[in-house]
């Protein structure tokens, strides 16, 4: 396979130290770039050389990314083929199985898995696959296949609708592959029941990351008046109804997403401690305050408000409304987590917003814990930048 | 009480905000040092006040540390009785009973609790107090009167010998207030049971921070071989033996903390499958690789390598170090904890020497997740340093 490859070359002055020990990217001002590399294929695989022409592994090409190559393989010998997908899999699923005790997980959380930009999460007897690079695209009927031999889910969806899709200049696109979906799938996650729409959801129908922190808030929610902001299919609500919260408030934006909770919570037979609001979760914060509300439990897990460096102000000026607007709705003595999945707001600043705006709501705190994603979703220590999604726990004074 | 205190004054200069906003901490050179400012007792109270001398409330002030005064209460008004003590006292109460079925944790973690310097772990019928404040060494009778009548504990201990008392001009003293000891303490945790030697143990007999970093080991130790470095009473060892693991070997210096070791997993009926070895952890781990010994999950649990900003650089090539020679220990796709309780090694610096160290030990790996103490360690947002403890779960490669 080596012979027939192209090769790109880092530049004299890229320091190849950083790939030697582990780093999966290279960035297109660090490679030469002539006639040849210009002219490979989005998707195409490639040798990687240093400036002195040693090979530093397998990489995936794609001229159209800042991103422009990938990792695949040490080994520049290795063949990309079902084989060594299935290998991938096959740890990958390892690891899974010994975390979880039922097959609804991420599966496959991209360079952390071995598997550059790919997404695939499990929902059990069907998968989701997100191919956000374009050797995935280019592949993907090799990794249904190998994601069927390997775990034997039936039904394969492809969601090709994210940001990260338009960073690598690949389309939108999303298809059942495999199988057939007929209405949502009821997914169990810390004795909650959810479902999970894989045709039209939103991502891949459901947050997986959220678990641990959901989990979390159960610990505060027996007997609680639980409020659930930013809902979605009711991550933090419905898991506070399985822990014994004496009722739960969901507030989402979309309707659909409120309807899938109510679902979960009929499902759970606990529909009857649930109530939704859909509109604006600022508005209806406000709605609540100017009503008396008060709250055991207050959690806020809003989309990303910082996805960016040039939206971080503007970002965390909105983590830091959203806890003023909620910290007044905290009974004494009760508790406020707050979420971001924004990569630009690192944990220190997100933190001092959560903080600020607490204090700005007239509340003094704790913090007790900050959550992050579950270990469905690994990182390679070299991008260290992949830890997105921060949950901050604090207890409101009495 | 007002009329009585003296009164410590910001210098101009300082800014009153932080304070204002919950920053516990006034530092010697923010205010304005006369005569009298000299002379008050170590431990006394005092009413801060910001420039234009309007008062910010109620301090402990000790002139022998670099912290002039710590925030007692926002209210300048506060008497610091024994009424006092005990609503702080039960509030953090409040928050442990909610988050723990049994009465064994940290009730009081210090200035996050509202007691500044102040610690106090709970072992079921018993108590230890460190008292790493003069105020609270003053007050220790009231404390511990407060104490009793809150939460019922009929065993008190006082243990003075930690490196902050230092810090603050105070003396090594540990004494029995009420009560007895007589042997070792059986402490309920994740379900193993552990031996606490309260009065002559280290910190306070038990290190209950670890406690949910031992219950993610416990997710990886099922049928496993698992090494425990640095074990002290057997942490993550006898977690893994509750959880199912095939065997564990717990390495430690101290022979006593590897006999309570032996004796928890007596008491778990479980020490078929412990095995301890005494030494030194370094000697103990190149020893283990010259016999070739393999393990599916390792954890190294050292003591703080970097205690303090001088020391930061050594101690994370000693970190480096471990993680070079705990790497080649763990079998292909096995698992390796990597802890560290070092203030001034941040999280960042503390997981890049832990991955040059493992890549040195010639291993790839995933980040599983990155861990942290308990909840019933809090913190002040404004203080993040005192996020101290960091575990890393690391997967090697197959």
């Amino acid at each position: 396979m080596t012979a027939d490859l192209p090769i790109i070359r880092l530049r004299p002055k890229s320091k190849p130290q950083a790939i030697r020990h582990g780093f999966p990217w290279v960035y297109a001002d660090e490679v030469v770039t002539d006639r040849r590399t210009r002219a490979i294929a989005p998707g195409a695989f490639a040798i990687l050389e240093d400036a002195e022409r040693r090979a530093l592994g397998l990489v995936t090409v794609n001229p159209n990314s800042r991103i422009i190559a990938r990792m695949m393989d040490p080994d520049p010998e290795a063949q990309i083929d079902g084989e060594w997908l299935r290998v991938r899999l096959r740890r990958a699923l390892t690891m899974r199985e010994r975390l979880y005790d039922a097959p609804f997980y991420r599966l496959i959380h991209a360079e952390a898995d071995g598997l550059p930009g790919t997404i695939i999460d499990r929902f059990g007897d069907a998968a989701v696959i997100q191919p956000n690079a374009a050797w995935a695209d280019r592949m993907i009927a090799e990794l249904a296949d190998a994601l069927r031999a390997v775990t034997g889910v039936s039904t394969i969806v492809l969601n090709g609708q994210s940001r990260a899709r338009g960073l690598e200049g690949l389309d939108e696109r999303t298809e059942i592959m495999s199988g057939a979906i007929d209405g949502p799938i009821e997914v169990p996650m810390n004795g909650a029941i959810y479902l999970a729409d894989l045709a039209h959801g939103q991502k891949t129908g459901l947050f997986y990351d959220q678990r641990p922190n959901h989990a979390f808030a159960q610990r505060l929610a027996k007997g609680a008046r639980v409020l659930d902001v930013f809902s979605h299919v009711g991550g933090f609500g419905l898991a506070a109804l399985a822990a014994g919260a004496r009722r739960a408030t969901c507030i989402d934006g979309s309707a659909a997403a409120l309807a899938l909770a109510t679902g979960g919570a009929k499902a759970m037979g606990a529909d009857d401690r649930l109530e939704v609001r859909q509109g604006d979760a600022f508005d209806q914060l406000e709605k609540l305050a100017a009503e008396g509300a008060e709250f055991d439990l207050v959690i806020c897990d809003p989309p990303a408000f910082a996805p960016s460096k040039p939206a971080l102000e503007a970002g965390l000026r909105a983590y830091e409304r959203i806890a003023r607007l909620a910290a007044p709705l905290v009974a004494p003595g009760g508790y406020l987590g707050l979420c971001s999945c924004s990569h630009a707001a690192d944990l220190a600043s997100f933190r001092n917003a959560s903080a600020r705006g607490i204090g700005r709501g007239g509340r003094r705190m704790q913090l007790l814990h900050s959550g992050q994603a579950g270990p469905d979703h690994p990182t390679l220590p070299q991008l260290a930048e992949s830890g997105y999604l921060k949950a901050l726990f604090f207890r409101l004074d009495g």
